[in-house]
């Protein structure tokens, strides 16, 4: 026979044990609560799609970070990296018959499986939220005001967490302005995504030559991101028919995001483009305000994705939000809740007689929606109290055969010790206001 | 550009709109609430196991249904047929140090392929309720209540489903009485299985040809289920050393689950035996009483499974509940709930002038855990009230230029189309009850 050791679980992969399912639960649930207060609606897709619909929309390269393989059918799938194209999948079917503006929500695990990275997960949970069918500056502050609303939800404020914004259309504009080709623009964002993690002299470098700039242009681009406050943004392009429109709109998104009680949350930030290609205008990230640890969050808008999988051709506005970083950002701040398992109510039993009472004093509990544990018959009192105390009890009901015959039970405080007699007649009533 | 057929989803597998999501929302919300009031804690394992797993406690003849592949790093590897296994191993970790007996539940989505079945679904969600630790018919009567109350809770009652119950050491008991040989047991019961399915003819001959039994003993056996009152069996076999120990047992059974309110849900059938081979005493599968769905449920006592793949050894109970046919169930006698969309506010905007005062109060609302959704600037006050309607708002807030000034917006009620004004202050205020 083998030994355990056997059936360790795949790398990059996690249990949950109850302690640790506490914390996701946790984020879930205030997830759906903060997704229905805005009007979005929960949906689900197969962890496991065929593989094209990945590689239409982000090309050939993709396949090497996928969990993908070939079933038994001979069919190429891959588990779900990202719930956007199942989302277009699902949207393309249906969105024509349905009244826009479309508010989604969906809390998929995805998978990934790129060979070199070891001691990386390969699977995670991701909030990801989207707003279909309508542009403009509302759409956009409505569904940041999400992300961050789920995040207060769950005790990160402005203390904690900021939101970086941009606009690709803004930087777009500035970046034309400064002489970078409309041929270019893709691969400076490229760039410009990693400024804020590799020196200025490299950026020049990658600038110059991998985007190909002429070094005057170049150097004009790396100087933008010393001086990132929107007024001088302004100040400087603002009278520039590429840019003005945009920093307009902008200025309306974070309006609105005041309005909506998150003004506080909000820095804009040039340097924020996001990696993916199919963003085409608000783009954000959510961070620590220490800056200890990865984006909590990231989205934007995508105005051009759904028909690239065959859907309906509609404006749409999203985030993804994982539960990794989040997990290790609330643990660090002291607001994971406590996880440890607890029960309204035990019942101890002091001799068989009282076994079917207990037992039919747990349904009644269990009735009025407690949760109730109770003894296990031939075990001693002081087992059953410690049982009790394993089990987190917050109330222990004891029946005793004098209390019995007297037709009451000892009810007492697991937390006071503060003990009191309690009528049968009220536990075993389903209608009685119990203990 | 391919088109949207491309991207179909894949065979046997499910899209969850909200629609759809609304009602495998609603068995989840049951199920967490019913094993919470048991005790019972929530975890999880990942989708994705070694092959091994499933090989070990199965053999190799379950590679066959499996949804099994090698992963890039040259794993065999499979998505997750049942939770057990998962179990088995999460517990041979920590259960040395863990209290007994443990409760833990999970509600995963498990996978098969099966090559030859076109057209039946590869994937669904199944309600894994365990308690690991603890022998007896205490134990066994607690993870059938859970699973009854479960669909309880969901609407169906004793007057839509039974819990047809056996136990396999008392079918051991009467068949070796009859004559059956302790080796042929396992075989008899993959016929005993059959009972219900096949004419009595054929189950005599799968008796004598396949189980190898002298043609009176099969004879003897296929009798038995003429009589299937415990009553019966009682008078019959209650003497025998093998069967009366386990006739009490059963009884026990019995009793705790009426002491704990599920006496009419559950009948006695001497013909339920489970596939599975690991089965080692009580067995049960729930069905609807109209016997017009497959099982909506199935479990019983497994003492050996753990040891089997590395844990443990831990008597150990419980059952699997799928959502597919619960589903299909819950929507034939009429108890699937309004899964249509609805929202607690939707705030009406006349004029831009008001945009701002809307999302304030939107802002609000939804600080006291309000859903609110506004109209979109620009849009006419027939379209804003027409995706009030398609929101399914329950009030309409009317912010109107006049009103405002006034320091009021109207308020009507969609279902009465009553209305009222109220003060904007106490809409703005965080404090105050709102409308």
């Amino acid at each position: 026979m083998s030994n355990a050791k056997d059936f360790a679980r795949l790398p990059g992969f996690r249990d949950f044990p109850p302690e640790e399912m506490g914390l996701r639960s946790h984020l879930f649930d205030a997830w759906r609560r903060v997704a229905a207060r805005y009007g979005f609606r929960e949906y689900d897709a197969p962890p496991l799609e065929p593989l094209d619909l990945y590689v239409e929309k982000s090309g050939e390269e993709i396949v090497g970070q996928l969990y993908n393989f070939t079933d038994k059918g001979g069919r190429q799938v891959s588990l779900r990296p990202e719930m956007t194209p199942s989302l277009a999948r699902v949207l393309g079917d249906r969105s024509r018959s349905m009244p826009k503006p479309i508010r989604w929500f969906s809390i998929p695990q995805l998978f990934r499986y790129e060979r070199q990275q070891r001691g990386r997960l390969r699977e995670h949970f991701q909030w990801n939220v989207d707003l279909v069918g309508a542009a403009g500056p509302e759409a956009d502050a409505e569904v940041l005001a999400v992300a961050l609303d789920g995040l207060r939800e769950l005790g990160l404020d402005a203390r904690h967490i900021r939101a970086r914004v941009s606009d690709r259309r803004l930087l777009a504009g500035i970046l034309s302005a400064l002489g970078v080709p409309e041929s270019r623009l893709l691969a400076a964002y490229g760039v410009v995504d990693k400024v804020e993690r590799e020196p200025p002299e490299r950026i020049l470098q990658r600038l110059t030559d991998e985007v190909d700039l002429p070094r005057e242009v170049a150097e004009a681009v790396v100087g933008l991101f010393d001086a990132p406050e929107l007024d001088q943004v302004e100040a400087r392009f603002g009278e520039d028919p590429d840019v003005a429109p945009h920093l307009a709109s902008l200025r309306s998104f974070l309006k609105i995001l005041e309005d909506l009680g998150f003004g506080d949350y909000v820095d804009f930030d040039l340097t924020i483009v996001r990696g993916l290609a199919y963003y085409t205008g608000v783009v954000f990230e959510i961070f620590d305000r220490a800056g200890e640890f990865r984006a909590v969050a990231g989205g934007g808008r995508y105005d051009r994705l759904l028909e690239l999988v065959g859907g309906e051709s509609l404006p749409a506005v999203g985030f993804g939000m994982g539960d990794v970083v989040l997990s290790e950002l609330l643990r660090e701040r002291g607001l994971a809740p406590d996880t440890s398992h607890s029960v309204d109510h035990f019942i101890v039993i002091i001799g068989d007689e009282q076994a079917s009472l207990a037992r039919r004093i747990a349904a009644s509990l269990r009735g009025r929606g407690r949760s109730v544990v109770y003894g296990i018959r031939g075990q001693s009192v002081r087992k059953q109290f410690s049982a009790a105390s394993n089990e987190g009890a917050r109330e222990v009901v004891v029946l005793g055969p004098d209390e019995v015959n007297r037709g009451v039970a000892v009810v007492r405080s697991m937390d006071s010790g503060a003990e009191r007699e309690v009528e049968l007649t009220a536990l075993l009533d389903d209608a009685a206001v119990g203990a």
